[in-house]
């Protein structure tokens, strides 16, 4: 049967995507720096041999006789799915796959060592060469599609969405947060220091027990220390990556439980489809939304501290009586909002400005209205006015602070802002279907908040496209509101801390 | 041209052997136990993919025309090797291979749990299996090359060695050996017990900086821990294991060293032929040479515990007059003979007898002579009759302690004993070369010993089959005496401890 061919076809391609996805944890992970080049052309072999399946010619015809077959709503779904994959991958030239894959091994590994030295002058023309070889990609995709290049990039990371929806949503935020932010730190409270030093032997300790708690499973995970934090691994050995630093407890505690979130998604994707596209995420901005719904709705919030606050004071031997570890004063850490340069170190507030910022000059760089050379000046004119700092001259901190764009990752930044505008709508519905939720979540109980993600969003895999999984959860298709009062509530409200 | 096709090719399956080689370390010392089940698909697919790259249709006819070009000494060689591995991948149904590949992960998985409960019951069976496929295996191979079945094995491991090359020298191990035990087990002294525990973070210390002084390149490489020890990775990352215990010094530390020389192989393989078999070890019997040289020949020698002795005392802060720590004392330690039923734990006397037990059982098992049902009473009987040990019962310690069977490596034990014998035919010409050797060793100057290895075996790759390479380096050919010469002069001699 041609659906079965297809099937076991794809088989391949996930059993492919498993070893690409351990050597790029190992890469970040475990690997020595001179093992790079070797690592690099490894994986674009393996990207071209996936290539190649996903291409092979009589693809196209057994798709066609498929679809003539009678199939139940999940095999119809991968069945969408394994076509969208072929289309996407025909339109693009196998030669520029393994160059792009190469070049964005190589130009990442540069970068690493450049960040470092603040040294932009190393990276430009291997950025300039990377931006070349993904604006043909979006060309290439932008011609078998009909979608406009940034949009078929942005299809890459998060199918569903488009820069008609992300314009208004991030106009809206354009709007609201400047404003907010500057009330917010015109009222809120300084906290008290955590007691530290926080030595990473009992903030790791602290970290698994909360990461078992809220439900990883660690038969099927690991966690480990990485510069950036990051989630990999497949759906049954899914592993998360975290950073400790000793004198910020909430720095590492948080993105823990931030990972932990994209973690119980892979670990949740349907049993029944491991290695078919239909088994695996529904996009990065869902993904998003499942770190965020744990890390920003729930762990941030106040009953979860009031389940944790004992729990931390515990773990450093601190006296849980000393106000620095009450509830108001975890809360308080938890909420701070400060403008700053660094993205992955911003709090809830500032952080969607940071993502504006790189959507409007990643788009501007893909339509070739800007160049390479022009980002820097491009960077420091935005944060000079959405956040009000310059970063002149301050290349590390700047423009040279992300991993995506020297990773040839266009078109995924808007995915981490959409995913929060998400998360906030899920929460909001579980909220109307459990109002007991944080009832449950103060008493250490996350079986409630598990299951519902479990049923609405990780168990689906992609039976729906993302945003029509957004729909089906919370009974709206996706708008900012619920996040834009969400963060009202907590960043201006009277309840407030 | 032709030859460049056939380079190209094998530059994908040298990236596929990359992934495939860091999925296999990982597996050892980093999978979570939930994942296995995904890696042995993924791994199977990569071995299949593999093989659909080494019997492309048209490569024998390329071979044909490069053949008539005009080649340098290397890429003839390469294309001698290319031309092996072909002939002998075009040997084996695709089918077998993935079956193969997914049977030796799973048995190994399962091996794992049950050797723990000396569970033999659950083992039975699908090793049955697996013995099956890898006698379909040796049948194909047989049959296409017209070499013994056994022998066809064999040669997975190590080309250029038969069964006629080593029925004569396990013959003269197996009539020399145990004379010479009883007589070491009558007259060595017992060592004074080193005043432990050790604890690991300071052999692990240790042992990296001997790591380091011996010659392996921590820019491209790493030290971890596993169950096992083993030397895995690529030559540009290449990562050794150990494993610690805190009351046995010498397993740790001479474990490394012994993991240290296989590491220099693979990190002084030659730079140009990188992915090319060619560029590639020549064989497993070299390959155990050359840890053994290190361990067996140089770490375990009188010179280097003289340079060693003050650096380990030091290490647990003890004090070096202490008669424990004087090098007599050490020697004894290191050369300490003992009847034992582990393999990985014997010492260089009795070892060889491990391996000359294992080789007349597979060799046995692949002909059909016997069947795994006879296997634990052949061990048992082999197990008297060459070390006066009873295993009746005893899995766990009998036929149970090795993965090599469960992982589907048949054919692969001999390669240890013919390492050994190698090491001692090479380093007694290094000797000759070089008879300030010793006085160098002694003052931790091991440049000279890595010179020479590289010159004359790592660097050259596979230029020569491994046999030719033992003839080029030492001007004769293999031969037992050196060894037993070796043994005699540590275990009997008269300047012994």
């Amino acid at each position: 049967m041609s659906y079965d061919a297809l099937a076991v076809r794809q088989e391949e391609v996930g059993n492919i995507d498993h070893a690409l996805s351990m050597l790029s944890w190992d890469e970040a992970v475990m690997m020595p720096s001179g093992g790079g080049a070797a690592r690099a052309e490894s994986v674009a072999t393996m990207a071209s041999i996936r290539h190649r399946i996903i291409t092979a010619d009589d693809t196209r015809a057994l798709i066609e006789v498929a679809r003539r077959s009678a199939l139940d709503e999940w095999k119809e779904a991968n069945l969408r799915e394994i076509e969208r994959e072929h289309d996407r991958a025909r339109a693009l030239p196998e030669r520029l796959v393994a160059d792009l894959t190469r070049a964005s091994v190589a130009c990442e590994q540069l970068w690493r060592a450049a960040r470092e030295r603040n040294d932009w002058a190393a990276v430009r023309a291997p950025l300039a060469g990377l931006v070349a070889l993904c604006r043909q990609k979006a060309d290439h995709l932008s011609q078998a599609s009909g979608k406009s290049p940034y949009d078929a990039l942005l299809e890459t990371y998060q199918s569903g969405i488009t820069q008609a929806d992300i314009d208004p949503l991030f106009a809206g935020l354009r709007s609201h947060l400047p404003g907010l932010i500057e009330r917010r730190l015109a009222s809120q409270a300084d906290p008290l220091p955590l007691p530290g030093p926080f030595p990473v032997a009992a903030q790791r300790k602290l970290c698994a027990d909360l990461m078992e708690r809220v439900g990883f499973d660690f038969h099927r995970g690991r966690f480990d220390v990485s510069h950036h934090p990051f989630c990999g691994g497949v759906a049954d050995d899914t592993r998360i990556t975290t950073r400790f630093e000793d004198d910020d407890l909430f720095a590492g505690l948080m993105g823990t439980l931030h990972e932990t979130g994209h973690a119980l998604y892979e670990q949740g994707l349907p049993q029944t489809y491991r290695r078919q596209p239909v088994g695996s995420a529904a996009g990065m901005a869902i993904h998003e939304s499942q770190s965020l719904i744990v890390e920003m709705q729930v762990c941030r919030g106040r009953a979860f501290l009031e389940y944790a606050a004992p729990l931390i004071a515990r773990a450093f031997g601190a006296d849980p009586i000393d106000p620095a570890w009450s509830v108001d004063n975890l809360e308080r850490v938890g909420t701070r909002v400060e403008r700053g340069f660094i993205r992955v170190y911003a709090d809830e507030l500032t952080y969607p400005l940071h993502v504006v910022l790189r959507y409007e000059i990643e788009r501007d760089l893909i339509a070739g209205a800007i160049e390479v050379d022009d980002v820097p000046a491009a960077w420091d004119a935005a944060m000079q006015a959405l956040l009000g700092l310059s970063t002149q001259g301050n290349y590390r901190d700047g423009c040279m602070q992300d991993v995506h764009w020297f990773a040839g990752l266009f078109g995924y930044f808007p995915c981490y802002t959409v995913g929060a505008v998400v998360a906030a709508q899920l929460f909001a519905a579980l909220k109307r279907e459990l109002p007991n939720i944080d009832a449950r979540i103060r008493r250490g109980d996350f079986i409630a908040l598990r299951d519902w993600l479990r049923r609405e969003i990780h168990s689906r895999g992609r039976l729906l496209d993302g945003m029509q999984l957004v729909t089906a959860a919370t009974g709206q298709p996706l708008q900012v509101d619920g996040f834009l009062s969400h963060l009202e509530q907590r960043y201006a409200g009277s309840g407030g801390p």
